[in-house]
């Protein structure tokens, strides 16, 4: 007999993106900052000792919460720290929706949120993102008509890259009756120029929850290290009930620490990113590969008008061992995604590109 | 309104034992090992550079499972790891068990497997341990007859310290309906001479997982890593669908594979427990406090028949800067659970014990 649940069985799994072992890849494929963490986080790595790990560590991660609060201008109890932004979004989940009860997602996004409503035993409401990736303007009456009690919104969008307004937010976070979960996986990126910034959003909303990580704009894919921001009525629950006791290991707590205090180098490495994309991008388009206006760490190709397909460009890179992105879905099979690497890993895309189209 | 689940809303969290910041306490209350980790791991520690933690870590662990495989004379599919004992526990009930219905245990009991149930949104069927704290001897038909789909029993038990035979946990696993989590955090201790050994248990039955622990034996509380030992079958969906994708970091994957390949230097710290736990035993004995037959790393010792309550020993002690555990519980409140520590951390306590008898 079978011990497990049925709607586990009859899930897929999350599907990672490729990690080759060999040192000689160009990773274009997951979106990991093209350059390594503060060099405060080797500091703090040389100062950490194996017996400093014989006690059980902060249960809460106070000092990184401090820390959080402080830059963010808020108190402690609006932040709670998580294994990676993968463990916010399932604690959204743990903590706001009935099993049997509705999630909401505007499609596509982050392939993470249907596995994690999967386990969890919610229905999925989807609705399909229009033209250029573009918000329905009925999103939020949608999400409400079939009782949705957690939606989670990725801005700036994943696969896109395209940038919402905060304004936007705020209009669809007014109208649901559930909680918004926004995903600011890929908010360092964003040019400053654009003025975005969804934080007032607590102060004026109490079901808005958002979601950050030290995954891209740290550098720091390999420590899984993120944190949920919102009222501490949303956040409490979850600091003080769902997630697990001592969920964040007393080096990731050190190590996240050591790179948020340093903000001008983290600041720098985004505007390096933004001046590579900017490049990237018109180096694409001149190609005939434009890409959408992207407020993130990857651009969103269009093949349709090259003379091979993006699923035939994805197969031909990875020959020349270059990886990138592509979604063999009816919605994406036209794109790829390709994350914004350094100027060196850059220039060999195109010279890759170049030798295929 | 609330947009927190009604269970969530009702329930406590889990109660954290006392980590005290300054540095002259005696920490006796949280069971950690008195020992540092390996030296390897300090070796391990200063090879790792920020740079390596820019990329997503191996999604499996698979180098730290097939180390894990290989001791254990399995193959890598038995074998998921955890971002501590507590992730695989509340990945048993994720996997196991349908919201609403029924979880087993023995009471008294560690107390997160309360909690796990209460968020999960399980019924919880208790069956008082006896006199001793051994197990009903109808234990499993009562499991049985309420439907429990899931029962974690901890072997060595705590909060007593005292172990169940292999062959007793083997005839439960036989008559339970569902799956039987048995949780070995603290098996390291277990004295050689027991010839306790639960892993064929896998062989005969079906429903058996077995969790271990690195924060106990390997000195390593701090790190938060554990894992789940069991059939394919039950440890495949949790390996690929119920866990968080890359649940554990680089820096877990690498520090532990290096602890647990020191087995000469884990297992010298088990036997120097041991000892120290054998002469403690005998000390608090003779002071009138005599403790449960411990094979683990701790004493629950009965206060019963001393001058001075449990709850103003505990008090007592920890005016003294030695932290104890006192349960405040009509079946434990006589007792108090006492972590062995160090030859010196112990003879203190003895000392304090004295001052307060």
């Amino acid at each position: 007999m079978s011990y497990v649940r049925p709607n586990i069985d009859a899930m897929d799994g999350y599907t990672w993106g490729e990690q080759p072992a060999d040192g000689r890849t160009i990773k274009l494929n997951t979106n990991e900052n093209p350059y390594p963490p503060s060099p405060r986080v080797d500091e703090a790595l040389r100062s950490l000792s194996g017996a400093s790990l014989r006690r059980y560590p902060q249960p809460t991660a106070l000092p990184l919460r401090e820390a959080l609060a402080a830059q963010h201008q808020l108190t402690p109890d609006h932040f709670v720290l998580t294994n990676g932004g993968d463990e916010a979004l399932r604690l959204a989940f743990t903590t706001f929706v009935e099993p049997g009860a509705a999630f909401g997602v505007a499609e596509p996004s982050y392939s993470l949120y249907d596995v994690l409503a999967n386990i969890h035993g919610a229905s999925i409401v989807r609705a399909a993102l229009g033209e250029d990736f573009a918000m329905p303007s009925d999103f939020a009456a949608r999400m409400n008509d079939a009782g949705v009690q957690l939606t989670c919104l990725v801005n700036p969008h994943a696969p896109s890259g395209t940038l919402q307004s905060a304004d936007a937010l705020s209009s669809i976070a007014a109208e649901l009756n559930g909680v918004l979960l926004i995903d600011e996986a890929y908010v360092d990126f964003v040019d400053p120029s654009c003025g975005y910034n969804a934080l007032p959003l607590l102060a004026h909303h109490d079901n808005v929850l958002i979601l950050r990580t030290f995954s891209k704009g740290y550098g720091l894919a390999g420590l899984r290290l993120g944190y949920l921001i919102g009222a501490p009525e949303l956040i409490g629950p979850i600091l003080w009930k769902t997630r697990d006791s001592y969920n964040i290991d007393h080096i990731s707590q050190t190590l996240g620490l050591a790179a948020f205090t340093d903000q001008a180098y983290a600041s720098s490495t985004w505007q390096r990113v933004r001046d590579a994309r900017h490049r990237l991008h018109g180096a694409l388009a001149a190609r005939g590969l434009p890409a959408m206006p992207s407020q993130t760490n990857f651009l969103l190709t269009d093949c349709y008008a090259a003379p091979i397909s993006a699923a035939d460009l994805y197969r031909g890179l990875k020959e020349q061992h270059i990886l990138v992105r592509f979604f063999d879905t009816p919605r994406l099979n036209r794109y790829l995604r390709i994350t914004v690497g350094t100027e060196e890993e850059n220039e060999r895309l195109l010279n890759a590109l170049d030798t295929l189209l």
